[in-house]
């Protein structure tokens, strides 16, 4: 793959990347849709990765249909699939980390503590796999958006990092590979995400500023879903992830983390 | 830098990079011979990386000359010199850390926890903004160039490490910019160093393969140096930096650090 995209390079070939753990859905693809008219070349990986996953998380019951993320390439011309086994990634004796010690701590670093680790190492490692001029990445994994491109400014990688927003479900839930996780009467409860964020959005509008009052809002809206175990809901500067005590639009961003009977689940909304 | 490299590459040449720390002498200069004739372009990086020192070490004195090392370069045929400032290398809230966690640990390491973090980070930015094919190091700093390569492997950077041979002083002692430190009575002291190395070597192909007996030597020889201090003595795998029990040859290394009234030196010879 590195020798691929090493010629491809020389031929003056701009590369477009989209990484992903696979169990593709319309969220990834759309993000294949943003990055394709910017380059002449698009590698999609799909690798689920060991290393962002915590000893009691769900690395191996994770969805894997590699037979069907091939088809949804293919229709939607991605050029390059990359799909390493672990071994091929990991050597049995790796032992260098990159480690992002500002974005990483709170909202999902505080329940996941080397999650971000993980991520930022094997995306280091892609981008010098498959070289890529763009990369893309999903808002809705908003702090994982900020630690990518706090790594790549930091590590001077030359690589422009796009994001796209975040694309739903008819019914408003955000599109996760973890959804199909979910049992009829859970997908019920994970509603309670987005629409507790519309409140949000809603009291905004309406004229309130207060972080602290949105917040408070959505907890009790959220406190209401029975199965429903709140990990964490912040307004945050969508850039450096600092908390914010008054909601700016463009800027603040509203976080949501929960567990609906062990899947969890995650979502946001930018003022 | 970075765009000037990107443009280099995109021609299809091949670029060799020397990472320095400045204040160059033939050990640096020898570097730039070995890796020239495998490269299109020479680029030659000068920079005090402050996150390699401690905050004990020698950060503010360490020596500076640009203008000398200039001269240096201009006469090997260096193509390019990169000197950043600290300001350009590292922003104010720069939150990204490189660690390898394995190889760092001993040596080295032990007195200098934070040491080869900051070279792995510095490293890794130069690597990206300048794009090497191939890269050398030299082999005094045996430590560094173990990480390094690890590294390199780990991350997946594509790019040869090359590593030259230690380069000695008439009398043999190990160049380093930080002989510039010692006064003509330490530097005397300080050819202790090669001189116990060399009757390490001796008694090994004397015929003496066990690791201990040639350390307990070497000590011994250092111990007799007054204002000399020990901080260690050790035969290890030249790769994976693992001490070993019996000395073989081309692949065990004897690795020594002392400080002569202040100054660190290391020096190491591979049997």
């Amino acid at each position: 793959m590195q020798s691929l995209c090493s010629s491809l390079r020389t031929e003056g070939l701009r590369i477009g990347f989209v990484p992903t753990m696979g169990a593709l859905h319309e969220g990834h693809l759309s993000l294949v849709d943003l990055i394709k008219e910017r380059v002449d070349i698009l590698v999609l990986s799909i690798f689920v990765n060991p290393t962002q996953f915590g000893h009691n998380e769900d690395l191996d019951k994770y969805p894997r249909d590699l037979e069907q993320d091939k088809m949804l390439c293919i229709n939607r011309k991605v050029d390059y699939i990359f799909a390493p086994s672990i071994e091929e990634m990991y050597q049995s004796n790796y032992s260098t980390k990159i480690s992002e010690n500002s974005l990483s701590i709170g909202l999902c670093g505080s329940s996941r503590p080397d999650h971000f680790s993980g991520v930022a190492l094997v995306c280091a490692k892609l981008f010098n796999i498959c070289q890529p001029s763009v990369v893309a990445f999903g808002q809705k994994d908003a702090q994982q958006v900020a630690v990518i491109k706090r790594m790549v400014r930091d590590l001077n990688f030359q690589i422009d990092v796009l994001v796209g927003p975040i694309i739903r479900e008819y019914d408003g839930l955000a599109m996760s590979s973890r959804n199909r996780y979910l049992s009829v009467e859970n997908r019920d409860k994970a509603l309670s995400l987005n629409r507790s964020l519309q409140r949000g959005k809603q009291l905004f509008t309406e004229g309130t500023t207060d972080a602290r009052k949105i917040t408070n809002e959505i907890k009790s809206d959220l406190s209401r879903v029975e199965g429903l175990e709140l990990d964490y809901v912040e307004i945050v500067n969508r850039e450096n992830l600092v908390a914010e005590l008054d909601v700016k639009a463009k800027q603040s961003i509203c976080v949501v983390a929960v567990w609906v009977n062990k899947v969890r689940l995650i979502d946001n909304y930018c003022f």
